[in-house]
């Protein structure tokens, strides 16, 4: 495995003292190596966090030959730090990394570069209740050059941001409409792929669902746009009539390592978990038989984000009488508290730096 | 209507002398302005063509809020430089910016920006027959943050490269094939946006194609995999039966400019032109029933791109015994007459430096 020199900087920025926020502050350091067409991925090091330089012909800025991944470092309560299943979010990039034309990374090394980093810059980890450092890998197309085509280089960079509670105020209920007019993705597109595109794809829809004063919209399939795909960023999870329902991975969903995990726990605990199409109108229905018990999405900023009202064309659904609801509440717990060390770690997700 | 300030370089660099290819050779300056909201665009520039430094939390990294667009300047036989329809592309742009959550710019002032930068690198357009000065306009979101939000910093970078004949061989038809397995775009994404996403998605399909001896993919709708929605980076035109068939801006597809002055220029000659839902199937049934005359991309790059064998599933189609049909030519010899001047503009196309 290559060695990563590590570069450290003579000026080290002052830690933020007020409210952390999501990815607004980096650490001092970041990861970065580069791909070359014939060499493969060489010169990894750790340098000072700074700005990097790129031709404005570079084929990231025309074509979004670019993928990323989102992971957390946490503070356990013994001041030690550790990760959550990062070998998971290794191979997802390389799945997106296949769908992009972009080269793979070996996963150990991709799990070997994180925790060095997070290592070099362990003084960012927060104690806070619910903070974490956030940690952003990602692999942009260098080439200078406006053919459409995959790029010959990549940069694959590391960046760390010490990121708030996502819920400030405690676990909250949201509120979420069935987005009917735009599609974030499709089958044979690159909807399970982490890549840019999708993401640009969603913001309009980010920005009506926020003017409107929601927190979210519900994407449906791309094909029939009946079948419920995505909440947001987020993968979503219905307990109807006692089962625990969530759309099959069909390939226009996101693979969320939560949802993985979560989909594990609940088994575990003896729940009939189905992974399958599950249409709008089924949740609709069940809500109006009373069986629609709770609704959540799941993901690494929120890890459970419970919804409180599900709005379906002209219908408002009060979810649990818009609370927390005891499943949603019990999945939080376990994941968060595995994820902070306060709850033993018995499928060994945890990865300790 | 701001001043564009000029910094012109102090080392011209040298004029290439070999092959152009495209996109690989880029001239000795750029415009460059920024966004800030609040502030609107400002500081527009012409500076030395140079590498440009971004945060690496740079939004355009991650979610691929980026848009562009692609033009040329034409040198004609008395020696001065021409555009081809530039207001279509400012107002494409601006469409594309809407979709992407991206501030517009006032197409007179995107218009003056191009204008004035060609003028600054006038000695870059080539002379030889077919070559031309290739512009490219794109927008990035500059803000350095995670939060999956429109951006509030942008860069508008406006390049140039020269780039030689497309068919340096001579106008000559290509073999392309319909992708079934993979899909770039449905009705509510990005697929009618110059949104660098679309052309990430469609990367996969291209490298395949290449490898089994194919130029391009001839793609189908996304909902149904039925429809013909455009050919690689081109729209597409079928002559069947004497009438001219090409499919419907459904919001799928691109709408290209050298599509619509295709169309235009058809009508004016007395031909049907339908814009229509066009199935694979109907495109066999007329091959199979000898009524399938030509077919053909319209695109920037090419401006018209005759198919001599169309692959459908197992069946290879030779269209017009794999030659150039008769109106392909004569659109071509018309386009580019008028692009690079010798044919007269009775149609306003025509922008001159």
């Amino acid at each position: 495995m290559q060695e990563i020199k590590i570069y450290k900087t003579d000026a080290p920025k002052a830690k933020p003292t007020g409210a952390l926020g999501f990815g607004k502050i980096f650490t001092d350091h970041m990861f970065i190596m580069e791909y070359t067409a014939g060499q493969g991925w060489h010169d990894p090091r750790i340098v000072p966090y700074a700005p990097i330089e790129l031709d404005p012909s570079a084929m990231v800025f025309h074509y979004a030959q670019e993928i990323f991944e989102g992971l957390k470092a946490y503070r356990t309560k013994d001041g030690s730090i550790q990760l959550f299943r990062p070998y998971e979010n290794a191979n997802r990039m390389n799945r997106s990394a296949d769908r992009l034309c972009i080269p793979e990374i070996d996963p150990d090394f991709w799990v070997k570069a994180v925790s060095t980093l997070v290592e070099v810059d362990k003084d960012w980890v927060p104690y806070e209740e619910g903070t974490s450092l956030y940690i952003r890998p990602f692999v942009i197309a260098t080439d200078p050059m406006l053919g459409v085509h995959p790029s010959k280089t990549y940069k694959f960079i590391i960046i760390l941001s010490p990121v708030g509670s996502y819920y400030a105020g405690g676990l909250s209920p949201v509120r979420i409409y069935i987005e009917t007019k735009f599609v974030r993705a499709v089958r044979g597109g690159t909807g399970e792929a982490k890549a840019g595109g999708n993401y640009a794809a969603s913001i309009k829809s980010q920005e009506v669902s926020e003017s409107l004063g929601f927190s979210q919209v519900l994407w449906l399939d791309g094909v029939e746009q009946k079948y419920i795909e995505e909440v947001g960023a987020m993968n979503v999870f219905f307990k109807i009539d006692g089962k625990v329902v969530t759309p099959a991975l069909v390939g226009s969903i996101l693979p969320g390592i939560t949802r993985k995990s979560t989909i594990e726990l609940l088994k575990d605990w003896g729940y009939e978990v189905e992974e399958r199409r599950l249409s709008a109108a089924e949740v609709e229905e069940a809500a109006k038989a009373g069986k629609l018990e709770e609704m959540f999405g799941t993901g690494t900023a929120a890890v459970i984000s419970p919804v409180g009202l599900l709005r379906i064309g002209d219908v408002d659904i009060t979810i649990n009488n818009g609370e927390i609801g005891p499943l949603s509440q019990k999945l939080y717990d376990t994941l968060t508290g595995i994820q902070w060390g306060r709850v033993e770690d018995t499928k060994n997700w945890v990865y300790k730096i």
